[in-house]
């Protein structure tokens, strides 16, 4: 059996109670750490973290917190290779694929540690200017920022075990809150890997990074009422946590990313042949294979002129029959495993449901896999769908295939398309391709309030544009309804989940004084 | 029996079936009116509004809708004495104390009227600088908000039917979205006077404000993923409503104001005698008194230096024994009824239950009522108590008693006031008093991330500051933990809960297009 991976609470290490649940290389099946969080007195951990790692991160400025995660960020890259082969071993992913999740996570912890340096010598933001309140002048208005006196507790999915911290804890720790994360347990070694080095190195003050590696049992039961809870996750899931006393009662503040049917949209004017029709064509097939389509960002659901479904179909398969599947070890290997058998099954079920209401135009089920045992390895090659009948699939809007399948849909005008998008009950982000400037922002803003982001993607930035799935932090991840209903990123706007916002009303004497250093900007 | 009121839905006023349930006068027992939403066909209902009202009011600019709400706000000005009547009769309060409720309304909807003018010609917003993705400049990304393409549902509370319409209407209705209000029964007469004498104006298209008055049945079952609900409430009603579906599994995005145990900090400085001391002690009576203590922002708990108890109890309870308490018809009375016979024996409980953890120092439960019969009308004057212990008495911060009741809690050191008033676990609004500006704003910051809004009141202000419970549309409204964790108003602010915010990725030059009119600020 193999060894159980500690967890690091109320600022120490200690192992789980019992067996624990076994970590797997999803190629062989090889059982590589075990986890467990049986045992431990989760209330007086949390009590620590609110108490020590609270009031410690408070005590330095956002300059001081921000420097910490310009260091923390030279500790991972530091250890890098380490984290790769982790990555290789547990998520089965291919180089490039690991890099999405690790240098992510690296870069959003320096754009943050960078971001953060202009907040200075500050212990609370202002928010907004002075507002007069009395006709003398002297009576106003103040809001503040100041950091929530909790805990964030962020319960995480298995497919960005890098990025899916970092990218939580950077604004959290930037903004004075001390973290607890529960890692998924099908890929926990890697974060675990990673606050080990972090905590070890001593970098952050006791209490203000914990992990709790294993089931989540206990974890919710021991929040309080100025903690925040960030869950990424099923919408299944989501509507547990919902419910619980924590949030239903206690009015934990919550932020959920779930279940979401992205969407690619090829706008009438691109052509086949046109450059907007071959970058659509282009993000369509890497969307699909980046991470074996293990993003929650990743494009599910493709719309095109009706009179067009052909000619991408046959694009995209095109390119699709060229990725090759199986072992992310050979260095032949474009397409790297899914993370478990599990998922497998899951997404050979997702394709079966999907098939009922849409025609299979490239099926990754035939691929032949490089390197890998097809009766062990969690390995199945991309498979694009296209839907009989874009206003009939009800399952191609509802259900997310989390692998590497997306489905081709038709429609007959910009309306139809925006109504079939919408379909998809609230997403994290749709794409749009084409050519023309006033076409696709008129397209962009009817979908910006189902979507948390909109990504152009137009002639002048093919080279240049960040992606569909891949999240900037410069821009706000998230998205309303099925999506969830969450925001994290966005620069700056991050913070304002780890603060509370309060108004201030006072005698411009008192309003001075709130806006003198060492409290404010 | 008396008339149903009817309610307004789908663009036609409708009767619901049934003999409903009674208004009543609070004074007399004598019934008002009655109403009833059964047999409504509310999908219906809000079906018309997210697509006639929604459809119809994203067609207006922001400007055009902020000059709809000016013309609102002109138009309930007319009726005004129609509303005080009706405030009388069905909520028992003296005409100072409606004014609290209905001026309120007026001057937050003109309020927003001149903050939206200031919009002018957008149909959304931009939110914040473009920002560069790429090193050539070009690809960029660029934050907006749009109205949320759903409606926004308030489920009200009794204490304000004519303010708690308002200050949620005028905010959503600027932004694009329809409401559809479901007063509390107590006293929905005054909202559904005021939606009917708007909608009968023909101010705003058809379906952007509908009123549904009576049982809340089917109300939330009738949401859907892109819909908001804003509730004002017990905390116990909040729990049901985070937990049902709409909330759990749809997403439906929730604004909660629920209990708060708000507190007033008189500072070491104000010794008896000082202006401080006396500005606090003004301000609990008035607090206590205004409304009968029905406002969800009172002073609940009075903390002074332990040494000074008993002349701050001296002080309020001489003041106190002033109050004149029964027929807000009568001139001679300065505080009416409560809003029912059930809330007198909720506050007479409430009383009971305090009095085992406090001493009474002035009873209300002894003041002898004008112009009003004991055994029917629902009146009782204000009532102070002073806990033994103020770390024991957790009943004095766990339970709100909702009327004239505030208990005076003794504290040894600044830091045991901060801890002691944390005791509330989240509340709407702290008072401060004292004299010196570095300590009130050092309070005042310490308070803020367990407060929606600290207000602080210090001679410089003693004739200006806008009362510790009064509610200004330019500052925040909320609170953390029990108060539920949502936030109205602050200006402009209040615009974030009816917008989606989404980041749109493009090139400069579909992003210009993006921030050209008429789209855009």
């Amino acid at each position: 059996m193999s060894d159980l991976l500690k967890n690091h609470v109320a600022g120490a290490w200690i192992a789980g109670q019992g067996a624990g649940s076994a970590l797997v290389d999803p190629l062989t099946g090889a059982e590589l750490a075990r986890v467990s969080s049986a045992g431990l007195d989760l209330p007086a951990a949390f009590d620590f973290a609110r108490r020590q790692g609270g009031a410690a991160l408070r005590a330095l400025s956002y300059g001081q917190r921000a420097a910490t995660l310009a260091a923390t960020a030279k500790l991972l890259q530091a250890n890098r290779d380490a984290y790769f082969e982790i990555a290789t071993a547990n998520s089965g992913t291919v180089r490039n694929d690991s890099a999405v999740d690790i240098d992510g996570a690296i870069y959003t912890l320096s754009q943050y540690a960078k971001w953060g340096a202009a907040l200075g010598d500050a212990h609370a933001l202002l928010d907004g200017p002075r507002m007069p309140l009395a006709k003398d002048g002297v009576f106003g208005s103040q809001h503040v920022l100041t950091p929530t006196r909790g805990l964030a507790l962020f319960i995480n999915a298995f497919n960005f075990p890098a990025w899916g911290l970092w990218e939580k804890a950077a604004p959290a720790l930037l903004s004075g809150v001390p973290v607890v994360v529960k890692p998924a347990t099908a890929t926990a070694w890697l974060t675990q890997r990673m606050v080990a080095d972090v905590v070890d190195a001593g970098l952050w003050p006791a209490g203000a990074l914990s992990i709790v590696c294993g089931g989540s049992a206990g974890l919710l039961d021991a929040l309080q009422p100025f903690d925040v809870l960030s869950f990424t996750g099923s919408a299944e899931t989501a509507a547990t946590i919902r419910r619980h006393p924590a949030v239903a009662e206690r009015s934990v503040r919550t932020n959920i990313e779930a279940d979401s049917l992205n969407s690619a949209l090829l706008l009438a004017d691109a052509a086949p042949g046109s450059e907007a029709f071959d970058l659509l064509v282009r993000e369509v097939v890497r969307e699909m294979t980046v991470k074996s389509g293990q993003k929650c960002t990743a494009i599910r659901r493709v719309f095109v002129p009706e009179a067009m479904v052909g000619a991408v179909g046959e694009a995209i398969a095109g390119k699709l029959a060229r990725v090759t599947v199986g072992n992310p070890r050979n260095e032949s290997v474009r397409m790297g495993a899914l993370v478990s058998r599990e998922q497998l099954a899951s997404v050979q079920q997702g394709i079966a449901a999907l098939s009922e209401q849409a025609r299979v135009v490239h099926d990754g089920r035939a691929t032949p896999l490089v390197d890998a045992d097809p009766a062990v390895a969690a390995c199945i090659g991309p498979t694009l769908l296209a839907a009989h009948d874009a206003q009939a699939a009800d399952r191609v809007h509802a259900h997310e295939v989390f692998g590497p399948v997306a489905t081709l849909l038709g429609y007959r005008g910009i309306d139809e398309a925006l109504d079939l998008i919408r379909r998809g009950e609230g997403s994290l982000v749709a794409s749009v391709y084409g050519s023309e400037p006033r076409a696709l922002a008129d397209a962009a803003l009817a979908l910006a309030d189902s979507h948390g982001r909109v990504h152009v993607v137009s002639p002048e930035v093919a080279g240049t544009h960040s992606g569909h799935g891949n999240v900037m932090p410069q821009s706000l991840h998230g998205g309303p309804g099925r999506a969830g209903g969450g925001e994290e990123l966005g620069g700056l706007r991050a913070l304002g989940f780890y603060h509370r916002r309060a108004a201030v009303q006072a005698g411009a004497g008192v309003l001075d004084q709130v806006a003198a250093a060492p409290w404010s900007l």
